[in-house]
């Protein structure tokens, strides 16, 4: 019974956030809008004209932006050079060491367009370490999303990675083509699928009102921190890779004329995202399996199979109070992540509440906000290099702190304390990828467990140089677990001035 | 029965091949000839003044191919600088995107000499990353040969390197002093021998009459992409560690006079590949054991103790027909290749036949033609930047094409489709180290199975844009499979053009 | 009784090191010595001015000392750029090509201080690879230690990297903070213990006259050869992290007033090593539980629960006889180790005794000397450039020596023979962590066992160009293994010249 109640709740809550992720991504800056608006009334353009125009102006956009942050930089004395101070911008106040984003905070502009046609995109952030040195341990690592419209069909490809996906909205239904056989899934929220390099993968949305929301971390395994998709079935857009091909080769390789061949090849032009019709994409999804997978009743949980999992369904959250929620999905329940060295996990931070601060003890997590708004503050060491002292220097932390909101991306690296915070009036749904997970702990820093309760007293006394009980006294009062109710609204006000 | 004849039909290609792989390897360059019968015949040169002459000719040589190939490079407007423009040179035929050779084609002058004598030689291929970036993920393998006359002693030398020996001709008599024992092997033609980093190995050729031709994976455990030759028995030349020492260590170590030291260590001056007397060969190869392995008959299989494994002998190929066949040595069979994350493979293309378009998983393919002529192309994604667009591009595939003659290697990424076609009036043989083999799956492109074969009607409409039974007269109407008859010679020719 | 015995040698053997290694490290030079005494009865300064006077006194010095150096190597040709001439110094004696300490010894200045108080101080060698591009196979690996005076408390902080301890002196009582218990080990000399990354540890010297010295091995889990300390439980002095959130966060973090948090962390000023009273020390070790491990008698070693295990405790020494002994602990005793691919030796060399040439198959050694004096001589392939021959270029060995005292750390790559050689009137103690250890043999080159003796005659003869019994004259005359007699004084004498 408990069981059962706890599923309807999660279902309840799951509904919740479905709805509220069908709202469209990205396309909100009123320059970008007006700009894309001239490109659709523009006269003498075809469709195609039109589209690409309205591209441009996306890309226009973005680089302004990044042009204009690069400038904020060099003014504020950070100087555009990442590479060279660790963190980029610096302010202090009541001779706080703060810095806003720093190397760990990405937003649109640190994305690239992969594919955009008329029915979906694809953006993919760049390789970590252009931002930063400092992230260096996830190079090998890249972050990016699949947007399309209901009932659009992405067409096969195959890429030198290694893909994991998490399906944040939409209803895709995907195939893998594996060597002996070929495997159709009917995904949803929460569905996670490990996509091996190589394996040629198709997908439609079946969705016929909500966009679909793939959220993905790529994993190259020929170049690091590269990789490349290869579209076999295709034609001038996407661009077959059959037509690398000399003409002689495929006609021997195909046992067909050369003409037949090309005009096969110089078909589809569409691109790589294209409208399938209703009755398409019923016909695509009528014989798939349904997700599987989802601790609870049905075993096995998929993870063996190579089908994907789902990290809601039939699950209980690893953290739950008023204030917040954590689902998990680790190696051990979902084995392809075990091959990963991975673990997804999904925290919804109700409005108005926090998330205890905490570190991972050996896993670097890579963030994407999937809902709300809010922001983080991160402890990160600094050696600051104005203690003088030849060569030796004083340790000393600073807070990096950033604003979440959908789309934004940031990167927790291991042992370092973080805390995320809501504001605005909506849940905060982060999108969690723990990459080197194997045997990581997270400790948490306040609330009823946290790593001072557990010392002596003769250890807190010396530790912090006050009798024991004042430390309790701070460290005890706390309750609550993972989730917290949040500062008051004055206080995030304070707040609000410098995020 | 069906057994038997099968080894018989094998046992009958593999002599010719080991006939046809006695021929001398390189050396047919007409100036090197020349400058070399020079050096035989200066007056007052003594033998190693002659052969130290000739070695210089060849390297003089080998300089000058080099210098010339950048020259050309440059002139076609690819630049010398293959780290900038990805892909070496750049020819447009008919608006295609041809590159010859680019950065995954090596040939004679890549190489360079390691030992040098009167007996043999040892190449090694120059670091993969010297050449492109691209090949940062094979960065810790070098490829290289040893090749030895008849009789020839190889003098014990151990490396800071895992190897592995592929024999290609000849009939070598392998000895590894491993911890607590000695092991000699009595190997030929189809051996493969893995040789634990630091462990001391030494060999002679028993073959009388036929060059011995050992083709190498080394893979560094200390310094990436480096390794040494430590030479402990010898003296000058090769030069022993042991004379690193001071006197006086080496003298308390071995408890004997320096004079006595010295004397011992200063005989060897003849180089580390020597002439043997048939007596000395057949003392050393007499308490060997047969070579061992292969799948079949014997148990085990040698893989565990250590010992080799025949890549051949009383095995089936993997894939055969009247086009091809194509035998492998995959982790399971071979325990020892189960810690490289290695598979071997050798591939006896029939003249006139061609391989079908395909592409490893998550397999980078480093090959080495054994013997015969040809070439291959392979479709390379090549983010054209002449699409402008504010930092999206299009995506399109290059063809990356090369020659393919005895002694070329050339790398096939992961998720590469390629294609290897015969020439020439022989059989083409390709010897492949596939590095990151774990989990990898061969996908074809065309021939019975392909990847476009599986997928359902619909997705195929979708996909080329055009109905599907014209999709399916194309997949279709090849039979074969991965090994098909090759583009006519009539086509072929249009081909030469341009490789 | 057997056992009983050895245990009781074993014991005897140990109380001369511990009571030998209770000397003070390092402060010996007589500048510094001024230099502090100066600071010390500086008129005007108060204890903690005078404590910093004295720690800039020791940061000058080193640098001077560092200066000093370069400018020693610019002089004698060899050029500060270590990265370019691979091998620091050169000089010839005689013809012979002989480094001193080139790119594989570490003194005194190439540490860095991390942390310095009245009570102890933290040093942490460079990054390897800051040296030299030839270390860049032990790169993401940092060698330190920690010295701390009796009865002080090291305060509470974890690492994001992975540490394994050695204690060399002292009598810490160490707790680690694990996800669900607290674990407390009261260890001595000769425990080691891994520290997991990410897991809060606290320690006090429970020696009431001994200073504590531990060794360790670091291996960053983030960033590659970056690590930092992250204080929870501090002030201002450790700053703690805490302090980096915002006060409005920490207060709702913790449910208590920002007055209230702000006390509590202002009053730690006195730095991450202090002086603990007695009673603490005794409170703090009371229920720790005694160091468990050693082979031998008590079951389980201690390895799989996370606990410390002894080198000596219980256990026999791999290779003992009158000139040396060696103890090690290898993966397979201490499944810790296994996960790290680790291995930790202990080398006792007898005052006048030397180690048999010697070279590991795979593992790279890192060594610090614990104790006595000595020097070492390293065979180092080198490409000498000075033959000519375009490309192509004569492989020969240099002789790299270093001195050995105290505190000095030496680097043995995968291969390279080796000799460690004691001068001075005591035994030489080295500590050895053996990185990348899976599957590493040790290969003897003098003595009883050596890797000429297995030879047949006629690859001796062929290999040396000598009769065979001119081979076995010298590498069968020293009976001995692994601990020889050392060459006599006056030789030495000689060696003295250029080490």
């Amino acid at each position: 019974m408990a069981a059962l109640k706890l599923s309807l709740l999660v279902l309840l809550l799951l509904s919740v956030v479905v709805l509220s992720s069908s709202v469209v991504w990205g396309k909100q800056d009123p320059e970008l809008k007006q700009c894309q608006h001239q490109c659709r009334h523009q006269k003498g353009f075809d469709e195609e004209q039109k589209s690409q125009c309205e591209r441009r102006c996306e890309d226009y956009i973005r680089e302004k932006k990044e042009r204009e942050r690069r400038e904020r930089e060099r003014e504020r004395g950070g100087g555009g050079g990442e590479e060279e101070s660790y963190y980029g911008t610096r302010e202090r106040e009541e001779g706080e060491r703060v810095t806003e984003r720093g190397p760990y905070v990405f937003e649109e502009e640190h994305f690239e367009t992969r594919v955009r046609t008329e029915e979906g995109r694809v953006h993919i952030l760049r390789k970590f370490t252009e931002k930063s040195k400092l992230l260096k341990g996830i190079e090998n690592f890249r972050v990016g999303f699949l947007e399309a419209n209901p009932n659009a069909f992405v067409a096969p490809v195959h890429f030198d990675a290694d893909t994991v996906f998490f399906v944040a909205s939409g209803k895709p239904t995907v195939t893998l083509l594996r060597e002996d056989k070929k495997d159709t899934f009917n995904l949803e929220f929460g569905d996670i699928l490990n996509i091996p390099a190589g394996t040629p993968v198709y997908m439609v949305n079946r969705d016929e009102r909500e966009k679909l929301f793939i959220i993905k971390l790529i994993n190259p395994v020929s170049l690091p921190g590269h990789f490349e998709p290869f579209y076999g079935p295709g034609g001038e857009n996407p661009e077959t890779f059959y037509k690398a091909f000399s003409w002689e080769v495929l006609s021997a390789a195909f046992k067909r004329d050369r003409d037949e061949i090309e005009r096969l090849f110089r078909q589809q032009k569409r691109g790589s995202i294209v409208k399938a019709s209703r009755q398409q994409v019923q016909e695509l999804s009528r014989h798939a399996e349904g997700g599987r997978g989802g601790g609870g009743t049905i075993w096995p949980f998929g993870g063996d199979t190579g089908g994907p999992f789902n990290l809601f369904r039939n699950r209980r959250p690893t953290h739950s109070n008023r204030f917040g929620s954590l689902f998990e999905a680790d190696p051990s329940e979902y084995k392809q992540l075990e091959h990963l060295n991975l673990m997804i996990s999904f925290a919804n931070i109700t409005k108005g509440a926090m998330t205890a601060p905490a570190y991972n003890s050996r896993a670097t997590k890579i963030s994407f906000v999937v809902d709300g708004e809010g922001f983080f503050e991160m402890a990160c060491p600094h050696v600051s290099s104005e203690q003088g002292g030849g060569g030796r220097s004083r340790h000393s932390f600073e807070r990096v702190t950033g604003r979440l909101r959908r789309g934004v991306v940031f990167v927790v690296p291991a042992g370092h304390p973080l805390t995320a915070i809501t504001s605005g009036n909506t849940n905060l749904q982060i999108l969690c990828f723990e990459v080197n997970a194997k045997g990581n702990v997270k400790y948490p820093l306040a609330g009823r467990k946290n790593i001072v309760n557990d010392m002596e007293n003769v250890a807190k006394e010396l530790s912090f140089s006050v009798p024991a009980r004042e430390v309790d006294r701070i460290f005890r009062s706390q309750n609550e677990e993972f989730f917290f109710p949040g500062p008051t609204q004055q206080e995030q006000g304070g707040h609000r001035a410098y995020i």
